[in-house]
């Protein structure tokens, strides 16, 4: 079949792959002094916001995305009281943060003000939490935030940013995982969406390098399903100042006060869990 | 973007998304008695097969399912030695199957003939093991087949079906489950491809209903990422006579004398975890 002007197309050239929604209408188009945004209506994955031609979201399976980015790293924290979140302007993980009652300070760094406010009005779902009294937006470059950090601050960073192309490519970098290693605790735990293992493991294994490079003395990747990225296969990279991810705070998790759609127990050990071809390729 | 003439595309309709390949050529283009059958050669994926408007598999992302459907199951049956193949006419299944040191006899039951000999055309590597002694490829129908099958007779049955629209639908039947049960041994085990968690979990649910309508004590799902098919995301379930899917033969996958490119011990039990929802909607 060819695609008539009722689908949005993502082509992943490097790949030769694209992936495709069925459209209603278009709501929303904005150019902003960092990004083109757009907001669509779809006709089966609810709203979607694309950034600059890319897929950020779809109101459908952004679940698994926002949930993996943020609580295996926070139930692997012994005591995740200060978060970070760099990025992750649909505050999608921001909510995730706060369902942890541990958290007692959490501070986004967006760096346009306009993907939180076009979030706020199309996936309000997600912002339920942004007037929560310990959020904490801010909309500024999250490298000069992050050199400006103090030390010994956090004890989760969490990166949710674009692909690494453009001014994103800063967030990938020794250098500023260096600046995170900085401002995290003794215990601290840096966590990166790190795109899709069947087509970046090139990446992948430099953000391992890098995060090394910085000082972090282990670092080790989380696996998952989702569907509306290239490939539809994700990882998120962890990096810890200690040596080990294990053991979780696993009566915490079966404790949980919150609920969630994919996160258990079970799937936060079975996201540790790398494909044979990994390792051999990192 | 819109897709030019240079892009394959199976899109989803039921659920508005689409996955699509770039392509170079189209290499063969055969109607058999009882479907469709294209073949592409594509920019990054290797060779792409499409039965009636379906991908089936490419070059370089079949892997994760052949070994998916495959190992989990002769790796949980303690000794597979007779092992049955309902369709899975690219040999893919097979090539894996054989693979195991245990099993004396594999069949595989494909109703086109024309598939598998495309296959060894242009697939050329998943039909290697074609010839092994052990190797009997039969070209019927694999209901009728099901039907005259012996009582206890084989140890692993595998179902690697089209979806189930047109013939292949039977193959998703509590009657033909029946038929496999009877022809297993008392600790034979199925395992079916079973759509997308994410697109197909009413599908899913009720093949979990029919394979214990059928008498089977146990079902369980697999799942694993699947970038060609849609939502990137797949499952296989496997149903047992007996009571557990676990232990495994442990001990027998680490010292296994074959590699594999996805499929690892770990992997199997990560495989068995179910994201929060799958219980939820089963």
């Amino acid at each position: 079949m060819q695609h008539d002007e009722n689908w949005f197309t993502e082509a992943s050239h490097d790949n030769g792959s694209a992936f495709s929604l069925k459209i209603r209408q278009k709501l929303h188009d904005e150019t902003t002094p960092y990004q083109h945004i757009e907001i669509f209506a779809t006709e089966q994955f609810g709203h979607l916001m694309v950034i600059d031609g890319f897929i950020m979201l779809t109101s459908r399976d952004n679940f698994i995305y926002h949930e993996m980015l943020t609580h295996p790293a926070l139930f692997t924290h012994p005591q995740p009281n200060k978060v970070l979140i760099i990025g992750g302007g649909d505050c999608g993980i921001l909510r995730e943060v706060l369902k942890h009652p541990e958290v007692n300070h959490a501070q986004q760094v967006e760096i346009d003000e306009r993907v939180t406010r076009v979030a706020e009005q199309f996936f309000p779902q997600l912002c339920e939490s942004n007037h929560d009294p310990r959020a904490e937006l801010h909309f500024t470059d999250g490298i000069e935030w992050m050199k400006q950090s103090p030390e010994n601050h956090y004890d989760v960073i969490i990166i949710d940013s674009t692909d690494p192309v453009g001014p994103a490519k800063n967030l990938f970098t020794h250098e500023f995982y260096a600046h995170c290693y900085r401002a995290l605790g003794k215990q601290g735990l840096l966590v990166a969406q790190s795109e899709s293992p069947l087509f970046n493991m090139d990446l992948i294994g430099d953000m391992h390098r890098a995060m090394h490079k910085a000082g972090f003395a282990t670092t080790k990747c989380l696996f998952f399903p989702q569907c509306s990225y290239p490939s539809g296969w994700w990882t998120a990279t962890m990096a810890s100042k200690t040596t080990a991810f294990t053991p979780l705070r696993g009566t915490a998790i079966a404790e949980k006060c919150f609920t969630t759609q994919y996160y258990n127990r079970d799937i936060h050990q079975a996201a540790l869990v790398a494909p044979a071809f990994f390792y051999a390729n990192l």
